[in-house]
């Protein structure tokens, strides 16, 4: 592994067109021990880790490029469940054989994104071993403004923000060894940190959809002490999943993960800007249910009768475990 | 892999003994998308990545809770050689199975490195794969203070602190199915946090070494464009390298890595401190040469002869690399 060359590459590659510009912050990038920056002042640094792994976060044959969109991806949607204005990153990658044309296709993979975002790359070390990608992002929020899990009261409408079931849509089928006409959801999720920019100050409660709906709700629902009853017919699906019988419909929405998209908590009161962020953003807004004194999430079809998700055995992480 | 059991393993083991107390400026810790963390007024961040994987950066039999206080250690020398203050850490941590037995070793073993320099693990994720560990260390510096790789000149003194090649040594020996009795040199070395503080508005570069005198001194050498001699018989030695032949001996000294020491360039005028230093930090201080203007690394044996590293063999990236 020739390490030196390799984060010269990076550091090459990830400079050309988002340089430490007097904006970015960066007083000191990559190619030293640690990076310098400088926080806006009066605001609080924002912190996420993520790390994928070949064959458990990603199929094995998924591109280079892909890799590098979305491991930023991925942690900028940490950031903008927080609410925060994304900055900086740090990668750690371990890769079994110094390529510098995979090292190439990353970095334009990764620089796809973080331009679109802002986001400079500065430092981080390549090491041998099973191919891994770990990204820390840093980026900052106005103090007190961040969302959290823990807001969330009974009465908040609850809402998604896309589609839901995309991406484990495309992994089963990946999976199946048949092609996948959505597999840009998997790969490709739009982390969503303009909507996540629009929400302190309104959502109770903000988290995103990485390890699905049922056990991302579990995680808000456990933080604020409530419960919630969400209605599965408005649940938003991804066209992939039109072809599918109801419950294998349902199984995607409510547990398929990686979709990466913003769950929150609105007061009633609020409603109104759901119609106002969904057209300044051009974001689909989904009010999924509502939030409930009694513990527990409960499910209905669209028949109207209470759904049980874990006799159908859809994976549910229960607020409680 | 029970992630979420893990990931609150990891939270009450850690915080039980440094908590998020007022003076961490730790506003929102592990449990939510991300941690929302205060920096000191007027500071700059500062941010290093390093990444451990098994077999490659450790010898698979190293223990967990070596591994824990290790992954911060190597973490907490990139900031040193910044001169910065450290502050919190994110942990992402790849694991072939969930044994909440390692993962308790693990952290009392990060846990007793970060009490010391009062740092707080703020976040990260535990994801199942081969192991490894990928650290990110926040902390913070004056403005304009932090020490660099860039700014030494001829005639700047040669400084490295500690002792050289007890890491290598030990590996050799482990490697060789030997016992060695120095392998805490490996598992366990001690970020010059104190030192790397003292330095900055004094030494005109810095760096830790953790690819090998040799290596680093190239990496120091090329940013800030000159050349260095290094008098072999002042390099500071393990006590576990006595027994080898010279060259073997050297071979650990120059081109070991793993010790984490500081190596860094003082001017002249400057020579002084180095005693205050040593004595105020119970730290062993040597000078090991000198810069000089003409480029590339010159290396002398103690008979006065120039000692050619490439040609011994020695792993040697020199600054043209």
């Amino acid at each position: 592994m020739k390490e030196f060359q390799l984060i010269r590459q990076i550091q090459r590659e990830t400079t050309v067109s988002f340089s430490t510009g007097s904006d970015s912050g960066v007083k000191l990038g990559i190619g030293d021990d640690a990076a310098v920056l400088e926080l806006p002042a009066g605001q609080h640094l924002v912190a996420a880790t993520d790390t994928l792994n070949a064959g458990i976060h990603f199929p094995i044959d998924t591109s280079a490029y892909d890799l590098g969109y979305k491991c930023l991806a991925v942690n900028l949607g940490d950031l903008a469940a927080m609410g925060a204005i994304p900055r900086w990153a740090l990668l750690s990658l371990s890769l079994p054989e110094a390529d510098p044309e995979w090292v190439r296709s990353f970095t334009a993979g990764f620089k796809s994104l973080a331009q679109v975002h802002g986001v400079t790359l500065v430092g981080g070390d390549t090491t041998s071993g099973p191919l891994s990608i770990s990204l820390t992002a840093l980026g900052f929020i106005e103090p007190g403004r961040q969302l959290t899990r823990s807001g969330a009261r009974p009465g908040d409408l609850l809402v998604v923000s896309g589609t839901l079931g995309g991406a484990a849509r495309a992994l089963q089928l990946l999976l199946a060894g048949k092609p996948a006409d959505e597999r840009h959801l998997l790969d490709r999720p739009q982390p969503r940190v303009k909507l996540g920019q629009a929400l302190p100050g309104y959502a109770s409660a903000c988290i995103d959809i990485s390890d699905g709906l049922l056990a991302d709700l579990g995680h808000v629902l456990e933080a604020s002490g409530c419960g919630a009853r969400v209605d599965i017919e408005n649940l938003p699906q991804a066209a992939s999943l039109a072809a599918l019988e109801d419950e294998a419909r349902w199984k995607c929405q409510l547990s398929g993960g990686d979709d990466y998209e913003l769950l929150f908590c609105l007061p009633p009161d609020h409603k109104a800007l759901l119609e106002t962020w969904s057209q300044q953003l051009d974001i689909r807004l989904s009010i999924i249910g509502v939030l409930e004194e009694d513990e527990g999430i409960r499910c209905f079809s669209p028949d109207g009768s209470l759904f049980d998700t874990q006799r159908a055995g859809f994976e549910h992480f229960s607020h409680k475990a």
